[in-house]
């Protein structure tokens, strides 16, 4: 929720002769996205939203974001498009900085998602994930499992100042989480979205509009990116998780591609993983970010509590899934 | 530039029922304005724009502020139109907070005015006062020069670190203001906006296309809005005033209500008073305001290099202003 680059009018006129998208007629900042600076861009043919990336992401990775927004406007699922400047590129530079631009999505992001939201939630990721299933792009996860004991080095003290023994949990956790994590080539991949909380969904009178901010995504296990939506749409208060909207995004997904054997049983280390993974970053940003920063870290005990809710379940059941034999 | 408070949609949703203005479509946090949470509100019959007001703001004062958009918008002049409620009532309570919407302005902040911009902004400040000339809402300035003495208190070392010797300066021009400040009731009054800086006008294809946030309006001296704005818009770098843009402000406003002789006269020390209250508040900001705040402070010392250019600046037409008779 930021704006660290300021773009001045002439910049934005001249930034805007190399499209054909004609004229700016209003410019705001927008508190959406923590990574970059976002603004709304109404010009006289439509509205848009122009993005300055920020130092946080890497550029090489740029094409692949932008390409993973192209392949799926064009491939029938809603999320921005990216607009080509004349020279037909994607990507340009403003205020020294790379920027681009892609149309704008009507919809807005639910606060607190209902169980109808996590089922449409689900329904739309694997759609999401159909339709890059013939993609040729490839990122690798740099926050895989791989990462996480080098993120959690040197901040075991500051864990244990968060929660009582929370520094013991984790390392717990982490060694649980190498035995039981699955053999990535057992599982379904694919590009992953990798970030899809609610505040990345929109919705429309009800029902699912889009999908925004893919600055994420990369290519892991199909069902790691609903571990993480799990994570991030169906618990409430402190790390209570609510089986009812569990359930319901599980069979979302699970009515629009049916889950393999191999990924409902490697899902529950896929959701304490997904789990540890948001804990560690934020944990990671909570003791670097410096207190004038502009954006005020995210505080890590909200996914501490929620890796207490993983640390009991052990079957996908746990979460509300009803097998095919289940619910026959 | 912020966010202080969210909005989730049940509550919005509830919210817009009050109203006969649609159902959201797209709800967004923008960085406009400092002092409150505002939103770009699209609804299925247009766009306005949702103002939670915050801390900052005093409820008693909102009437005002709200009548002044409410007679500007109807009286012609290009405003954000305050949205009646269904019970009639422009004001309504949101996320427990005091909340208004208004209807949506088209155009952008210049960030870098031209001497054009200045002279269109000089004219359209000059319609605004006569716009409001009729009106019987008042509302005294709460940071007219009364004010300065004890918002300058206990904050002189402070002052002497910022810049060498400013302690002495400031006390200096504070005595100085004290001796040349103009009768109150010898110069035109009427209601002032008492913050038109560049970030608050709007611009579109080249031509002013409206003024928003009124919330420090009040009841002064008219020139003193002048007087505020040739300190906004006017000066470059580090204190350097362009004549240029100073002379376009005066003359675009002079062209449509002649300055009074008085005016002339008592501009002077009223775009020195202009200078110390922006420099005083935000003395007070710097000094105020927690390290891990939404908003970093904007720094004093622009405005007390100002003061520096106005502590050598004695008629008005160091700033630019050409009399009739020397223009004849």
């Amino acid at each position: 929720m930021a704006v660290y680059t300021d773009v001045d009018t002439e910049s934005l006129d001249e930034f805007l002769d190399r499209y054909e998208i004609g004229k700016a007629v209003t410019f705001k900042g927008i508190a959406e996205g923590v990574e970059n600076s976002n603004f709304l861009l109404e010009t006289t043919q439509g509205r848009f939203i122009l993005t300055l990336y920020e130092k946080r992401v890497d550029p090489q990775d740029l094409p692949y974001f932008m390409g993973i927004m192209d392949e799926l406007s064009h491939g029938g699922f809603p999320a921005p498009e990216p607009v080509h400047a004349k020279d037909g590129s994607i990507l340009q530079d403003l205020m020294g900085r790379p920027a681009a631009i892609v149309t704008f999505l009507k919809g807005m992001s639910p606060r607190k998602p209902s169980a109808e939201q996590c089922r449409q939630i689900g329904a739309a990721m694997a759609r999401m994930h159909a339709a890059l299933s013939e993609t040729n792009l490839y990122r690798q996860n740099s926050l895989s499992i791989a990462s996480w004991p080098r993120l959690f080095q040197g901040r075991e003290t500051i864990a244990a100042s968060l929660a009582p023994n929370l520094d013991n949990l984790v390392t717990g956790d982490l060694q649980r989480l190498k035995d039981q994590w699955p053999e990535a080539d057992k599982l379904p991949q694919g590009v992953i979205h990798a970030d899809l909380f609610p505040d990345n969904a929109f919705f429309l009178a009800g029902e699912f509009s889009g999908v925004i901010d893919f600055y994420f995504a990369c290519n892991d296990m199909l069902a790691y990116d609903v571990a993480i939506a799990l994570n991030a749409w169906c618990f409430e208060g402190r790390g209570e998780f609510n089986m009812t909207k569990g359930r319901a995004l599980l069979a979302g997904y699970n009515d629009v591609r049916a889950f393999t054997q191999a990924e409902v049983e490697g899902l529950p280390a896929l959701i304490h993983g997904a789990a540890m993974r948001f804990f560690l970053t934020r944990l990671v940003d909570w003791t670097d970010t410096p207190a004038d920063a502009l954006v005020r870290p995210k505080n890590p005990l909200e996914y501490a509590e929620k890796l207490g809710f993983h640390r009991l379940a052990h079957r996908l059941s746990d979460y509300g899934y009803e097998s095919a034999s289940a619910t026959a």
